[in-house]
């Protein structure tokens, strides 16, 4: 029986610019070779110093803020914006924060968050000497449903799509179009141990098939461009 | 440090019409309190007979079968159509699938998939007497994001939608539009652990937490309306 652990992991403090994360995430819990660490946006954030100084009530500067990390607004009712940023993202407000952090402070999404996963491999293999991944997740609403689910807005050591195009199914006969996104299903799964108030940015993802480690890119492969998609 | 864990359950053989599948799932698996038993679409259609003979090569009949099961087409690409179903659910085909059935059959989506997850909840609480939720996900493309993903598309003891507005963060202040579609992430996650040659076909979620745990319902609570959607 193919058997899969979700461990939340509990930080203590707050997390500050310049903090070395693979070190409070070691200082927190003990990896196993195989193990994807799942990491919400906001710590990678904040250790990258992507915090602005927004007074509470400023709405004319927040959606400047809006635009400033966008390439393009989608759509707006009220005071919610639907962007396009940077990094191709589809999110409100730019994925911009204002939840969970310091009195009138803003949170910005990280630059390059497949990099920003990246760094942190790199940093948490060098430690551990295991062969790890990292998911960076954030919360973003979609189309068609209510509700917001975690997903995947950088990856290192994970795939993000798995390709069974062209795989049999169990009569023998071709799967059609079966590009899994994992990088997102890891991330849904992992929201479901966090806490809501903001202490358990990090979850262990445990016993993941070996297929299902790799290399992917969430920019690369999972952000399909706007003017692609047939719903705009 | 909370803990979740996956159990992916195997059936050795098929689901045949009027087959029993709360008995077919507690052979193949324990069931502890407050588990939530994940259970792939096709199974369900097929104990419920929701099978249709069709010609492999028949593309015109299968055109039609997805008009049937279908309020609208919103997108055509080829020879695939994005539609509504009666549901209310926007996915490709009408959620009628050619994979992993008997030669020239096809399988359509439940007709009421919270009502066939409330009656396996009912069937499998009063087996066991154990309190218990279920899941039934079916593999859904989505906008602005390339890749499929499981979601729910009918549950029961299960919330479809966790509303936390007006909760504090932990720093005081109310955390704004933050309803997560809990049924989804479960959908999302016990994906990670099924092989896709539908062997497994039923995924024990074990140890979530009580509060995620209440009534839900996909159709009521996560379907959004698609004339209300602001990508149309």
């Amino acid at each position: 029986m193919s058997r899969l652990e979700l461990l939340a992991v509990t930080f203590a403090d707050e997390v500050a610019q310049g903090m070395d994360l693979a070190g409070r995430i070691l200082e927190a819990v003990s990896l196993a070779d195989g193990d994807v660490v799942v990491v919400t946006q906001k710590i990678v954030s904040k250790a990258e110093g992507r915090v602005v100084e927004l007074a509470e009530e400023d709405e004319e500067g927040f959606r400047a803020l809006v635009h400033a990390e966008s390439r393009r607004v989608l759509r707006r009712r009220g005071s919610l914006a639907i962007t396009e940023t940077h990094h191709g993202f589809i999110c409100a407000n730019a994925g911009i924060d204002r939840s969970n952090t310091a009195p009138d402070t803003v949170v910005l999404l990280p630059r390059d968050p497949d990099a920003s996963a990246r760094r942190l491999r790199v940093a948490l293999e060098r430690a551990t000497g295991h062969r790890l991944g990292v998911v960076i997740t954030d919360t973003f609403g979609r189309t068609f449903r209510n509700g917001v689910t975690d997903v995947a807005i950088g990856c290192a050591g994970v795939r993000s799509i798995l390709d069974l195009r062209g795989t049999p199914d169990h009569t023998g006969r071709t799967l059609a179009a079966t590009e899994i996104c994992i990088a997102d299903e890891i991330a849904a799964a992992a929201d479901l141990v966090k806490t809501k108030d903001g202490r358990t940015p990090v979850v262990v993802v445990r016993g993941l098939r070996r297929e299902l480690l790799g290399e992917g890119s969430v920019k690369g492969e999972v952000v399909r461009d706007y003017s692609r998609d047939l719903f705009r």
